[in-house]
């Protein structure tokens, strides 16, 4: 039998690329995402297209209020900023920035993967063109990692969780290729932070500009733009 | 200026204690309750009278939907354990174990904390008495602590989050007196996992037994059941 996986997945670049490893890596998997008051909401469709597009066994969409717990562009009503430069980007810590977003994220993935008797679990960090998430770092992720261990039932009785960030030292570019190879279709992801109206991408977020490089140094069109 | 602490709590017993300590303090109280497919969801209104009572600046109730994870007594359709000894309560990990629910709650404790702007985080863990469950331990908490540090902004910026365990090596009867010298109106707690349809604890489940060991061991009546 395949070794299960949580993968957390937005339905972005960087999660659905992925869960493309963690297929390809031969396990079988439950990818997880989050409904938590962003207000790109419009991604829970993305994931959705991902997780049936790339074979993931099961779905889950956990609802977390987060948009209560407020501070963030992503959830308050605060202006995403637009047409930043790379190392604008890459400097500091942004208005988007939401408040132990991703030691949430695990949390949940991890109580999933204990309900499924999972020890492995999937992120899509990347810490190499955006440091400027504290909770992209590998020392956060290892830390995490043993809170995992210390924290379940599961952890107590031998298992060791594993957190896996295949992406983690990959550029951009790197990441597009990668994927591209695993056969991912680019075209059913969402990544921008501020969508039109119509859904489609707002080109100037800073997680469009990160995009945008991705396919400019894989050196192929982008299927969401060009289309 | 006081600072500001976010305290988990859920209404019971131990949780209302903690808040209580924690103003005792001196700290502004923040208090955090969950709102995640409980089968006693009759707490969250514990929680309100108790964050009233005790002169919590806020009480915030956070929606997770930890029952779409499932996997235990206390959100999915299985049986709560009744009329248990104090041997058996103490031995093994229990059914209404939620996988990873200190970790969710301590997760979205932090986001909150991080938002307002506090450094201190109360949860009302007790290993004494109940050591079946693994996010109770105290070495969970130093890894949560360091997780925290490290994965948020204010974690990189300098501020020193840290958790508060006042419980952790108290028995049930040294929490209720401590609780009934800071003034802690117990009436007003909900500690049952099973209540009854009106509302009333169910006086058997493994909460409703440490709770009356409590009240035994404090040398006086729990105002919950005799009035």
């Amino acid at each position: 039998m395949a070794p299960r996986a949580v993968v957390l997945l937005s339905g972005g670049l960087d999660s659905t690329t992925t869960l493309a490893v963690a297929v390809s890596k031969g396990y079988e998997a439950y990818a997880i995402s989050f409904d938590y008051g962003q207000r790109h909401r419009i991604e829970l469709e993305a994931s959705h297209r991902a997780a049936k597009s790339l074979g993931a066994r099961k779905h889950l969409i956990v609802s977390v209020d987060l948009g209560a717990i407020g501070a963030s562009a992503l959830t308050a009503d605060l202006h995403v900023p637009k047409a930043r430069s790379m190392a604008e980007i890459a400097e500091g810590i942004p208005v988007t920035y939401v408040p132990a977003r991703n030691t949430v994220f695990l949390s949940l993935a991890l109580a999933w993967a204990e309900a499924v008797s999972a020890a492995d679990i999937f992120i899509g960090i990347n810490a190499l063109d955006y440091s400027g998430y504290p909770d992209c770092r590998p020392e956060f992720i290892r830390a995490f990692e043993e809170t995992a261990n210390l924290g379940t039932k599961a952890g107590v009785e031998g298992r060791r969780f594993r957190i896996h960030t295949p992406l983690i030292s990959m550029t951009k570019g790197e990441i597009v290729r990668r994927g591209l190879e695993l056969g991912v279709d680019y075209s059913i992801t969402h990544s921008c932070y501020d969508p039109l109206p119509d859904g489609k991408p707002c080109g100037s977020c800073d997680s469009c500009l990160l995009r945008r490089k991705g396919f400019e140094e894989a050196g192929v069109a982008d299927p969401l733009i060009s289309s």
